[in-house]
């Protein structure tokens, strides 16, 4: 067992995907873990998960995770700090200002209070989705205030690294301003567009390739949850559309069938600065190193990518990505292997070698 | 080799990525192809390639492909109407009507051409990329006008299934507005969305995860390129991303740091639409059916993707769709498996039994 920085027991308010997970992950580390739910399945579901024990009324935990969704999360809170006098208390929900905000209205202990935001989500929620490896080398952004003392911080720190995750710190407002442009804005600019697919004919919508597929894809979200975290962080979100829809209007501006040289030179403008911000997003592996991806023809039959990747690994490759492409209606597929560029042309010709065809 | 449907020789001018690929998949079936371009590099790479001889002045082709950029499309379908007198031309632009149009206007014989558009394509260009299967299973629209006779789009709809594609027939401007849709404005959507992240400070751009990523990848596409295929189909587009404004508005509107219920419901009923929009997207076999995905943890070591692969195979189920998802710095990754439905739970059984571990 890996030894835990944290000190149990560890109270964990709130047993859906990343209460149990975060238990599961301390657990783990053999630190001991107290749970609470006002959904007595759920509880009893993490329970059973070996997250920890039910918490009882002589529990004294030196520090309170608080798991709830956004909406109830200042509320619960403020209703731990004062149950528990002595015990530190952060909680893991994706907005931070408005929180700390409420949690400062209700006249609560906020020095005992220190907002902090994981990374880390999947599609499903509930117990039962839970991992305790959910958090490994996904940032956790910590939102220490003006009225903390470091070493409170200190403990919550000890918490992140032990669930191998990576320590940011911001400010509430600074967390807030950039969750907003790298998740909350996405998630409406794609839902907004996933909008515009309701009246498209049949015939439109077979042509659909990987493009809309992507731009679309986080569009199936559940709104329940969106609510809650796009209202608790409207004004962020706001200021950023209201940027992105000036964007857009001059691009729109530019749409003219007139092939008059000056506006086709502005909408290349614009489409180059879109190149450019998305080469900011950092790489896969945190970095800024960018794969070669290396177009692999597979057969659509079980064994055959396994093959495929068992020869990438006689080859003594180690793949970075792997990505698997099918043509619509037929059972050929394209395996695009990202790998790192020094090593991309001795793959294809290794691969060529043993019959393989390469399509890139 | 493949009995062909389609007569040789075709003539195919501009060898870039789609006409060198057209150009290898009839050669592949046994068609003679002569080939022309305005560049002798990527000319004489095609022919090295294999994809044909080069064009000379007795060449009396039936049937031309013309392959060239979009600016360029109508002038180079005039000049081979006039040039081949009993030849049927087709072309292989991203947009049609404006094409169309102006090979009318040019007083050419339009009576012998008929567009097409096959939606298929990569990120990289020129002959080096081209592939012989390139169309396999894609769809590829045909786009007749009232002008022209039907045993004449017969001759083109041959070449078409010969390369394997999916046959679609749309008016030109049924297909402008069915590619506006599904790929020119998903295109401006990301571009200007990802203009956004050029003043997003670096702690902000770490926070990056799957959703920036999916909705700003085609951002990173070729603005020269765009701005050929916008201009061309600068008024189903600009009618589209008005509609998608007004869309954006109404949601911006429902952004208020109040949690008034009636702001709210409006909000969820928004993002519910969007579901209900990404949801009409058609599956990845072209059909309606939807894949379960089961994740499971995998080291980022040679041959632990490929073991996994393998175990996959023995167990006999047929793996529908990959994506390898890495946690930014660290040496695991999460492998997504699509499977159908009715294999899912089989599948997550046999596969702890064999000692993976399942994160869903």
């Amino acid at each position: 067992m890996v030894e835990a920085r944290t000190t149990g027991p560890v109270r964990i308010v709130g047993t859906g995907l990343l209460g149990t997970s975060i238990a599961l992950g301390l657990r783990e580390r053999g630190v001991e873990v107290v749970l609470a739910d006002a959904s007595p399945t759920h509880l009893a579901l993490a329970v059973d998960l070996g997250a920890g024990r039910r918490a009882v009324g002589t529990d004294r935990p030196p520090l309170i995770v608080v798991a709830v969704p956004p909406d109830v999360t200042a509320t619960v809170i403020t209703a731990e700090l004062a149950a528990y006098p002595e015990a530190i208390v952060t909680d893991v929900a994706s907005v931070k200002h408005a929180i700390l905000d409420a949690v400062t209205a209700s006249g609560a202990d906020t020095a005992r209070y220190i907002g902090s935001h994981p990374l880390a989500g999947r599609e499903k929620g509930g117990p039962l989705a839970a991992r305790a490896d959910l958090f490994e080398g996904r940032p956790w952004v910590l939102t220490p205030h003006g009225g903390i003392r470091r070493r409170d911080t200190a403990d919550i720190e000890d918490l992140i690294l032990d669930l191998g995750a990576t320590l940011v710190e911001m400010s509430p407002a600074e967390h807030d301003r950039a969750v907003a442009l790298m998740s909350h804005v996405p998630q409406i600019v794609a839902s907004v567009f996933a909008q515009r697919l309701m009246d498209a004919p049949t015939s439109t919508l077979g042509l659909a390739g990987p493009g809309v597929r992507d731009v679309t894809r986080i569009a199936a979200s559940d709104p329940d949850l969106w609510v809650q975290i796009l209202g608790a962080n409207a004004e962020p979100v706001r200021e950023i559309l209201l940027a992105y829809r000036e964007d857009l209007d001059r691009v729109i501006g530019t749409l003219h069938p007139s092939d008059s040289p000056g506006v086709r030179r502005r909408l290349a403008e614009e489409l180059s600065v879109g190149n450019l911000g998305v080469a900011r997003l950092p790489g896969k592996h945190g970095t800024d190193k960018r794969f070669t991806t290396v177009i692999v023809m597979v057969h659509d039959e079980p064994g055959q990518l396994a093959r495929l990747l068992t020869e990438i690994g006689e080859i003594g490759i180690n793949l970075e990505d792997l990505r698997l492409e099918h043509s619509p209606g037929r059972q050929v597929g394209l395996a695009e292997v990202s790998v790192l560029p020094g090593v991309a042309s001795r793959l294809r010709v290794e691969l060529q070698k043993r019959g393989w065809r390469i399509a890139g």
